[in-house]
């Protein structure tokens, strides 16, 4: 029997084309594969069985008469529950005050279904996508956390109840728990997925995120959500040769682990003995500044989406959340402002130093996942990408002493998916991570 | 005798290059022309006639060897006295604790340089660019307003002293004084030109404004200027049909004075007569919002800019500027990102109208150049164009009764230039104002 709870998207696909498998057994799969862990994982809100069934047999049907509906015909998806999903409610992680019936899906979902995926159900999420922790454990150590705020999606896709999941990244929400979890998680660059239907944390911040267990995966996720890409294409073109990667220290040197610096050292000298050509860069002069910059743009952009929201229901929010809806209630627009200034400044001066590496390589998160539930992590190792909505991804690098997963992070400038996948794709086939959480 | 003080730049250039007119004798015609009526219309703050007749002669003898630097050729400029150009100061209207030496040009008055274009000197500007009048008065009749916030640039073109000057445009500072002034006002998609080197008064908002005597002229400063467009294009191609023109009656019905919105409909009727289709348009929901909104984000760039130089200075600021700079430092940034959201809002929400018509057609402002010096005039027509980012143009259409200038705003979507200037050409055919201030 096919293990189809383990097969990446593309095998699934192919599978399905050729009519070796089918919608209705690929869901089956996941169902059951979710009966078995989730006790223990809790990564999903709501799991729409009936729904992914009828949806699968309505492709099976299709698939019979040759129809295949696009690049995901048949394969099942999480949707982190701040997506809109015509039929499920959408709770945003605050179920009392926040749920929403949507008359319609979310963009991304919406191109997704184009697309031929079947919706599993909604995973969960922190609450209004920020820190407080959700429920969820993480799957390679049920004591420590799997990252947050895209805490299900990651969870759900690392512990093989499904081959995809969608998250979103405000700060860290995206590749953080992909690497707490050992999976590929990717973001593009700021506003090339819609965010429209999805509960916003920060506007200026929001980028849908993708989590899958390959790098090919990722780039078709991509390439059926990006809404300038014709479907197929972004796909991370090979490289005609290894990798230029730069390594900007001073992003991290101060904040990461000397364990997580000795791994990321380890897998550069790794890289450069496979050909790659891997060098520290210097970070620009607003990187001094930026973290400070992009946390004003966080609470202005929150506290004005929450405030009337907030004026109702201010003691029903959880601590992270309220304090910071509460610090951007009090900021003044010139600091904004002035913060907005320094993103600008930061992208500018990022683009000489993007245009001589083909990526930029560091690590994604200070350490392993921390163990218990008070923190979902730090994310201020992601938060460069974020705040200059440059496209990144998180690519599983090994298990450190703790059996928990190792990440590295690439990241390239604004609009450059196509070499970033491709240089992502070369790096994956050097790291050859294959482990799995042992659930 | 040539009387090269009245030729447009496309004319001044041709005799140029074919060696009818040298570039001094463009200067000197300039400089006479100065002489005459600028102790009436007071349009310059510095004029450099010793850097402008030693730049027309290396630029002549450049000629003589078959050498022509660029479109610009020896064409004589003006430059409102925010931008930087190397070797004068830039007071920014607020000589007394603002000015500053430069030691590099603006990159406007670096492309224009390169170009060919003579710098003949600083014209007026309002305090920082906003609204607090300037000693400049209208040629047409120096007891009224030329507008501003770019007096100096409007009133020096109108009344014959340069061929073309550059302005800026935050909310109506470059059409409005265009039209009082009975000439040509464009300003470009927001961010096409570089702002750089030019005293800031809302960067969200401010754009480069271009003032001439004709849409072809226009065209061509916009192809020297503009980052993205390679010299020389740009131009706006040649309509292949009369316009279809939109008249978004909505943004101005409320405003415009009666005889301003009798001469709009005139225009319009004879457009239509000509062949073109003109019809009422609709404006977006966030139209009746945008304006509070625009004001919002001014006064946030505003203060930003101006925090620390206003708390040295505050008493040296002039009334209006004061009270946008006191009303930004008390803005909180929930409301600055509120006002953002509707201006993004108001920009998608236009895009359907735009891809309808070819330009929106109104008036620029509610009236013809008021009488007296206590304001600049109302620049809310103009206001919709700078909020949205979007191009726009002034189109002289006729005198008043009062023997003022009258005028017709023309609109496009982003990115739009090439269309709008299309448009603009064949409307500027057809309305074929030939009118001189008196002076």
């Amino acid at each position: 029997m096919i293990p189809l709870d383990t097969l990446t998207i593309s095998e699934l696909a192919r599978g399905i084309r050729s009519g070796v498998v089918s919608a209705v057994a690929a869901v089956e799969a996941c169902l059951a594969r979710i009966d078995g862990v989730e006790p223990a994982v809790r990564a999903w809100v709501h799991v729409d069985a009936a729904g992914a069934l009828g949806a699968a047999k309505a492709l099976d049907a299709d698939a019979r008469r040759g129809v295949f509906r696009g690049l995901l015909h048949g394969i099942p998806v999480g949707l982190k529950d701040i997506f809109d999903a015509t039929g499920m409610t959408t709770t945003s992680g605050a179920p009392s005050f926040a749920h929403r019936h949507p008359g319609a899906d979310s963009d991304a979902m919406a191109r997704l279904r184009a697309a031929g995926a079947v919706l599993i159900g909604k995973t969960t999420t922190t609450e209004f996508a920020y820190a407080d922790s959700t429920v969820t454990r993480n799957p390679w150590n049920l004591e420590h956390t799997p990252g947050g705020s895209s805490s299900g999606s990651a969870a759900a896709v690392a512990a093989r109840m499904i081959p995809f999941a969608l998250g979103s990244q405000t700060i860290g929400s995206t590749l953080r728990p992909a690497a707490y979890c050992g999976i590929v998680g990717l973001k593009a660059t700021h506003g090339l997925i819609s965010a429209d239907g999805v509960t916003p944390l920060a506007w200026s911040l929001d980028h849908v995120g993708i989590f899958t267990r390959s790098v090919d995966d990722a780039a078709i996720v991509l390439s059926v959500l990006a809404g300038s890409m014709p479907a197929g294409s972004g796909g991370g073109t090979p490289l005609a040769r290894p990798p230029r990667l730069g390594i900007p220290r001073a992003l991290f040197a101060g904040t990461a682990g000397r364990d997580v610096q000795a791994h990321l050292d380890a897998v550069a000298a790794m890289f450069s003995g496979a050909g790659a050509i891997v060098e520290d860069v210097a970070a620009p002069p607003s990187a001094a500044v930026l973290h400070d910059a992009g946390q004003v743009v966080l609470r202005g952009d929150a506290a004005a989406y929450h405030a009337a929201q907030f004026a109702a229901h201010a003691d029903g929010y959880r601590p992270k959340i309220r304090g910071l809806v509460e610090a951007g209630l009090k900021t003044p627009a010139v600091d904004y402002v002035n913060a907005q200034r320094i993103r600008s400044q930061f992208k500018r001066e990022m683009q000489p130093i993007f245009a001589q590496w083909d990526a930029l390589l560091m690590p994604v998160a200070p350490t392993t996942a921390p163990r218990g539930f008070e923190t979902t992590g730090d994310p201020s190792l992601c938060a460069p990408w974020s705040y200059g909505g440059f496209p990144s991804i998180s690519l599983p690098s090994g298990l450190a002493g703790d059996r928990l997963p190792l990440a590295v992070q690439l990241g390239a400038g604004a609009g450059a998916e196509d070499r970033l996948l491709g240089v992502a794709r070369w790096c994956e086939g050097r790291l050859a991570f294959a482990g799995a959480p042992p659930l």
